[in-house]
C-alpha cells in the first residue's frame, strides 16, 4: 500500500477498507509513516468524515494497537460511562461509586483537564495521597476489592490514540466526529467493558456547540459500539451551563462528597441517577431504566455509595480525613465574593469562558505540562431561570493568583446575561438512545423524557 | 501567533492575514514549525482554498525565502514563459530562442520531469555535456551573451517552494489552486522578469483535467501576476494528445531542432509561435500578439532562432555536434514500429498513459531518484481526427527495456479510439486573457480567437 495514495482516496471522498486503515495505523506506530503524512490525513479526514465501517476499523486499529485490559476473573457485569466534557462535570466522582454498590464493577479509565473543561484524575488527585497512575495489578486489584476504580491511560492502553491524539492536538483536528469516536471508543473497549453509557454534551460549555452535531457524535459512537457487540446508551444533555455549582478540583471533590451524603438535589444529580440508571439498568439490576434511576436513589439514601466511595479513595492511597472533615483542606490565598450587579433573571451564561476563567484562577492547564493548583476554583451559585437581586453573591472565587482576582471578576460579570421575564429553565437531559441488546435495532426515547 | 489557531482559522474557511501568512512560512523555513502542521495546513488550504490576497502573500514569502536574480545590469524586456506541464511539450526548446533572437531577454528557470510529464531540463540534459545546474555568475553570463539561459531552481531560489513542494508531493496536496500559483510564481517572480506568458494545459495528459479547473488556475495566476505589478498572458491550451509527435528526452530536442529549421508546421508549432507572439508583444518588439506571433514566424524562417539556439547549447556546455548530426547520437537497444489495428479516424487517446508507457520505456521517473534514460521514448504519428489504416504506422517505441516493449505496445493499443465518423480535431488553443499593464482591467480574447 502506499500512504499518498491512501491520503488522495480520502481527500477526494474515497471509502478506505478495513485492511487500509489497519495499515495505515500499524505503519504509523511502527515508525513507517512520518507524523506529517498522517496529520494530512486526519485533516482530510476531518473534510470527508469516514462511513460507520471505517470509524469501526480505525477504532479497531487503535484499540489492538495495545492491550485489552481482561477482566474475566472478575465476577460480574463490568460496565463503564464517559462524557464528552464540560464544566463542573464531576458525574464520575459520584457514578462510580453508585453503581459499583449494585453490585455491577465500573472500570474508569480517566482523562485530565485540557482547555476550559474539567478532568476527573485531576479532581482524585486533589484529594492528598490519591494515585489515578495505577499499574494493570494495582487496577485490578482495586476493582476486585471495591467493584470500581478511576485510572488514567497506562502506555498499554490504545498507544495509537496516544500518539494521534497529540498529533491532532497541535494540528487542529480534535473536532472530528470519526476521530472523537474511534479515540473514545478504543480507550473504553480496552477497559474489558460489557456496555458503556455515553453523556454527549451540547450548548457554549461543550466541545459539541449544537444538537445536530452533539446527535452525529451519539450516531457515531452508537454504530461503533454495535459493531463491537457492545451495549449502549447514549444521552444528549445540557451544557450551557455548569453542572452542580462547584468548579475546580477539589471544590468538585468536595460537592460530589455532599452529594453522595444525600445533601443535594440539583440539576447535577438529575444527570448522575440518570447516567448511574442506565448502568444499573445496562448491567442487569435492573428491569427498566426508570428501576434503574430508583435504586440508584436508594443507593445515596442508604449511604452505601458513600462507603464505596470511602473504600476506593483509600485503596487508591487518598487520605479520606480531608473527605471526612472537608475544612481541613488547605485554603486559597484569596477567596471573593461576587455580587450581582442588577436585578432580574439569570438567563445566559457563556459557559466555555467560565472554564476558561476556572483555569485563570489556575484550576486548569494551558498546556499538558502546567501544574493545576487543586485548591483553585469557582463556587457558582446561580441557575438559569434564577430570580437574582442586586447585591446577591452570585460566585465566589478562590485562588493563590492575586493578580488574577480583578480580572476574573470582570470576566465573570461580563458573561452573565439577566432579562426582566423569566427565561425557559433548560433542561438537563435533551435525549436519549439506547441499543442495550447486540442484535437490536435503536430505540429511542423522546425529547424530555427524563428531566 | 499560534500555529494551531493558524490551522484552525484556515480549516474553518477564514482569511489570513499577510503577516499571518509570513509568520507560517518563516517560521517553517527556519524549522520552528515542523512539517505535520505544514502538511495540516496544507491539506486545510487545499479545501478552504485562499483569497487573491492570501495567494499574493503566500507566494511573497516564499519568493523572499530567497534571493531575486538581479538582472537589472542586462539591457532590455526580461519575459519568460511557464507551462503546467504536459506530454510531448517542448515549447520552451523553440520559444527561448525565437524570443531571444528578437532581442528579448528570456531567462527561463525550468524543472524536471516527475509522472506523466516530461521536464525541460532533462530534455537539455540529452544533449551531451549540456548542463542545467547553474551558478548564478554562470546563469548570469550566459543570458548576457545569448539573450536566453534555461537552467534548474538553485537553493538561493524560493527555498520555501522547495521545502513545501516536497511536503505536498507526499501528502496528496499537489492539486491546489494556490498552492500551484504560489509555487510557480514564487520562482518565476524570482528570475527578475518582467512579464510572464504563462500556458495552463487541460486536458486528460494536463494536470488541470477540465477547463473550469484551468480557468480558475489560470484567474488565480494572473490575479498574483497583478499583485507584483508584473506583465502576464495566460493561454488555456489543449492537451488531450501529446503536443507534436516526439516524446522522450532527446527525441523531444530532435523534434525542437527540426522544427527551429523550418522544417515542421504542426500543433506544436501553433502553440510555439502563439506563446512565442504573447512574449515578443509582452516585451514591446510588437504592437500586437498577431504582429509578435509574424515576428516568430520569420525568426523561424530567417534561421536566428536556430542560432540562438546553438548559442545557448554551447554556452551552458552541450555539444552541438549531435543537434547537427543527429544521426550521431546513441541508438536505442530496441526501436519497435505499432501497426494500427484497425481503420477508422483516430478519435481519442488517454495522454496521461501514453506519457507514463513513455515513463515506462526509461524515459522518466517514477521518484525523483531514478534515471532517465535519454534515449527511450515515442514518436507518435497520428493526430485526433487522421484517417487511418489498419496496419499504418502510428506510432514507434525506443528503449533498452526490452523486458517492457510488449507491455508498453498492449497498453498503447489498449489507449486509442478509432471510430466511423470524422470526429471534430481539438483546437490547440482554447482561450487567452491577458493583463499586460499594470493598472489594467482583465482583455479577454474570446474562444477560438488564435487556432
Amino acid at each position: 500500500m502506499n500512504t499518498v495514495e491512501l491520503i488522495r482516496k480520502k481527500r477526494n471522498g474515497g471509502t478506505l477498507a478495513p485492511e487500509e486503515i489497519s495499515w495505515l495505523i500499524n505503519s504509523y506506530i511502527k515508525g513507517k509513516i512520518p507524523d506529517y503524512q498522517i496529520s494530512a490525513f486526519l485533516m482530510a479526514v476531518y473534510f470527508k468524515g469516514m462511513t460507520t465501517e471505517e470509524t469501526a476499523a480505525l477504532t479497531r486499529s487503535m484499540l489492538y494497537s495495545g492491550k485489552v485490559i481482561d477482566l474475566s476473573t472478575i465476577e460480574g457485569a463490568k460496565i463503564d460511562k464517559h462524557s464528552t466534557g464540560g464544566v463542573g462535570d464531576k458525574t464520575s466522582l459520584i457514578i462510580a461509586p453508585i453503581v459499583a454498590a449494585t453490585g455491577i464493577n465500573t472500570p474508569m479509565i480517566s482523562g485530565r483537564s485540557l482547555g476550559h473543561t474539567g478532568g476527573t484524575l485531576d479532581k482524585l488527585e486533589a484529594i492528598p495521597g490519591c494515585h489515578t497512575n495505577l499499574t494493570l495489578t494495582r487496577y485490578k486489584s482495586v476493582i476486585k476489592k471495591c467493584g470500581t476504580v478511576i485510572a488514567g491511560q497506562t502506555k498499554d492502553i490504545a498507544p495509537a490514540d496516544k500518539l494521534i491524539y497529540a498529533l491532532r492536538d497541535v494540528t487542529s483536528t480534535i473536532d472530528s466526529v470519526p476521530l472523537i469516536t474511534s479515540s473514545i471508543m478504543s480507550k473504553k473497549l480496552a477497559e474489558g467493558i460489557d456496555g458503556l453509557v455515553l453523556d454527549v454534551k451540547t450548548g457554549n460549555g461543550a466541545f459539541m456547540k449544537n444538537t445536530a452535531d452533539a446527535k452525529h457524535l451519539a450516531g457515531s459512537l452508537i454504530d461503533t459500539a454495535k459493531a463491537f457487540d457492545k451495549k449502549i446508551m447514549c444521552f444528549i444533555t445540557d451544557m450551557n451551563q455548569p453542572l452542580g455549582h462547584y468548579i475546580g478540583n477539589w471544590l468538585e471533590v468536595y460537592e460530589s462528597v455532599i452529594c453522595l451524603l444525600g445533601e443535594k438535589s440539583n440539576d447535577l444529580m438529575t444527570l448522575t441517577h440518570n447516567l448511574a440508571g442506565a448502568m444499573i439498568f445496562m448491567g442487569g439490576k435492573a428491569s427498566t431504566h426508570a428501576e434503574g434511576i430508583e435504586i440508584s436513589n436508594e443507593m445515596i439514601a442508604n449511604g452505601r455509595a458513600y462507603d464505596k466511595f470511602i473504600r476506593m479513595i483509600k485503596l487508591q492511597g487518598g487520605d479520606i480525613s480531608y473527605i471526612k472533615n472537608p475544612e481541613k483542606y488547605p485554603k486559597s490565598k484569596v477567596s471573593q465574593k461576587i455580587p450581582a450587579q442588577k436585578s432580574g433573571y439569570f438567563s445566559k451564561i457563556d459557559t466555555y469562558a467560565l472554564g476558561m476563567a476556572s483555569l485563570e484562577l489556575g484550576a486548569g492547564r494551558v498546556t499538558k505540562e502546567d501544574t493545576i493548583d487543586p485548591k483553585a476554583g469557582i463556587i457558582f451559585n446561580i441557575k438559569i431561570g434564577d430570580m437574582v437581586l442586586k447585591g446577591d453573591v452570585i460566585a465566589e472565587i478562590f485562588t493563590d493568583r492575586k493578580h488574577k482576582v480583578e480580572e476574573v471578576v470582570n470576566k465573570i460579570n461580563s458573561i452573565i446575561e439577566f432579562t426582566d421575564n423569566e427565561p425557559v429553565k433548560p433542561k438537563i437531559i435533551r435525549e436519549i438512545f439506547q441499543a442495550i441488546f447486540s442484535s437490536i435495532s435503536l430505540l429511542y426515547f423522546p425529547l424530555h423524557y427524563f428531566t
